[in-house]
């Protein structure tokens, strides 16, 4: 029987902390004229999120019996490929956003070019994670995930599907192209969550299918639900600006589906994802219950 | 024999077009909306530059009998940490340049937006560069090749320096202090370059002492002579704006030792370099006349 999803709170609670902890140790200040950069990093990395990537890399660990020291390192690694993304995205040459997870934007908090180097330093530092022995042994593993992650969050990924979006404001997206956007721009970071713990497993390739499956359907969900918020959610609960994509006269599921249609297309995908897992045991109940939670997120 | 710097024209003539030649081919421009993003990135990687440090990769690597083709994608993983560094410090909240290599910056020849997005696909792109088995095919030297990029690159290295620079306008750093953000900001880079041929020749450790106090030497040296040609070189030559760091009141090599001493401290740190290239034979005659040319290019 699948969780049902009001127990992933504790689950959600647990990741945050494991995350901010780990994240307190390894981020120290030093006591020169680079610590700017390090309290920018801390501030955008400690306390604020979901952190819903690292549950993710967790969840997809446990399948596999990885040790769960080590799936947090790769846990670690997605969530400051986030962090820098947010970071660069809520510029004011981009998205141009003051608050964040319910907290001054770090170019608010401190000034533009620290957080455009806060953002690159935590870029590197999700390379840096992946590539030390204390995340896998084998030598093959870690490359194998260091290029799992350049393909999702380079310019064949996230990267990629910012620039879509950034001139969305500009280009008539039809269903199609909202949905290759939204692909590339959180689907493929979302993918490399389950990947990591495939590649964690040495699970063989043919054997993936299921989980890249989940991750399509998940991602695609997760981003609807997120429009859907975008329109009748409350800024204060979502730590951020909202309606902005419709301010902008920006295409999303919502404004070319219509809500009804959006919501009911969100829920397919999540029984779809979840049929994704039927062949994995209780050992896959997390990720059910993700799938579950990513739909019905507080307005 | 070292060969004297004259010589170097054809070797940086020749690194050149070997950079051109492999991001044009690995930079495809898509046919969509992400078209712009790819168009920034090639903008900003070919055509352009002394690409001084891909040749002290590829200089480091003939030491020890690295195969061309593999030191060249050593090479162009490290310029396009160089370039990505690049387009994020031109843009108008960093140091503001309308000018690099001799064309518009990132951000005027396309927006903001784009340029932060182009710099950080270059970041990936670099990683991705050194993950791939045709750069090696042991995973060991890639990773310890990433581990290398992720210190030099990060906050303990580059971006940590552009943070000691960024406060260096209200901040009174003495010789040591300037010497000490220059270590990081170009240093670290530079020391990569050699250490990748090291690395890429499976040299053991204890050996690689000279390799290290080379680009020590040769990357205060280098920095010093940026600092000599801010005050007195052309425009035009330079390919972008000089004297701001005057301007700014920064402290600089120049401003602290004065035009005199900082050209015989470069010359000296020069001669250095190259004794430390005693014990190897005509091999390292490619590093000797970079050394060289560091101290002489032209105004």
């Amino acid at each position: 029987m699948a969780a049902p999803s009001k127990s992933l709170r504790p689950a959600l609670d647990a990741i945050g902390k494991a995350i901010d902890q780990r994240f307190d140790r390894l981020l120290t200040v030093p006591e020169d004229t680079r610590a700017p950069l390090f309290k920018a990093m801390r501030h955008a990395a400690i306390g604020g999120g979901k952190r819903m990537r690292p549950l993710l890399v967790v969840a997809s660990c446990d399948l596999f019996d990885v040790p769960r020291e080590r799936a947090l390192r790769v846990a670690l690694a997605i969530e400051c490929i986030h962090v820098y993304s947010l970071i660069h995205d809520d510029l004011p040459c981009m998205d141009d956003d003051d608050m964040r997870r319910g907290k001054p934007t770090v170019h608010k908090a401190f000034d533009e070019a620290t957080a455009v180097l806060a953002g690159d330093s935590l870029h590197d530092f999700a390379y840096d994670l992946l590539s030390h022995e204390d995340t896998h042994l084998d030598p093959f593993v870690r490359i194998d995930l260091i290029r799992a992650l350049t393909a999702a969050s380079g310019a064949m990924g996230m990267a990629g599907g910012q620039m879509m979006d950034l001139v969305a404001e500009h280009t008539a997206y039809d269903l199609g192209g909202v949905t290759r956007l939204q692909q590339l721009k959180t689907g493929a970071l979302i993918g490399f969550c389950l990947e990591a713990g495939a590649i964690m497993g040495d699970v063989p390739e043919a054997e993936r299918t299921p989980l890249r499956g989940y991750a399509r359907d998940l991602g695609l969900a997760f981003q609807i639900a997120d429009d859907l918020l975008d329109v009748e959610g409350s800024e204060e609960k979502a730590g951020k600006a909202l309606r902005k994509d419709e301010d902008a006269g920006k295409a999303t599921f919502v404004s070319l589906l219509g809500i009804e249609r959006a919501r009911t297309q969100a829920r397919m995908l999540i029984d779809q994802a979840i049929e994704h897992l039927a062949h994995f045991d209780h050992r896959a109940d997390l990720l059910r219950a993700i799938a579950r939670f990513a739909v019905e997120r507080d307005r």
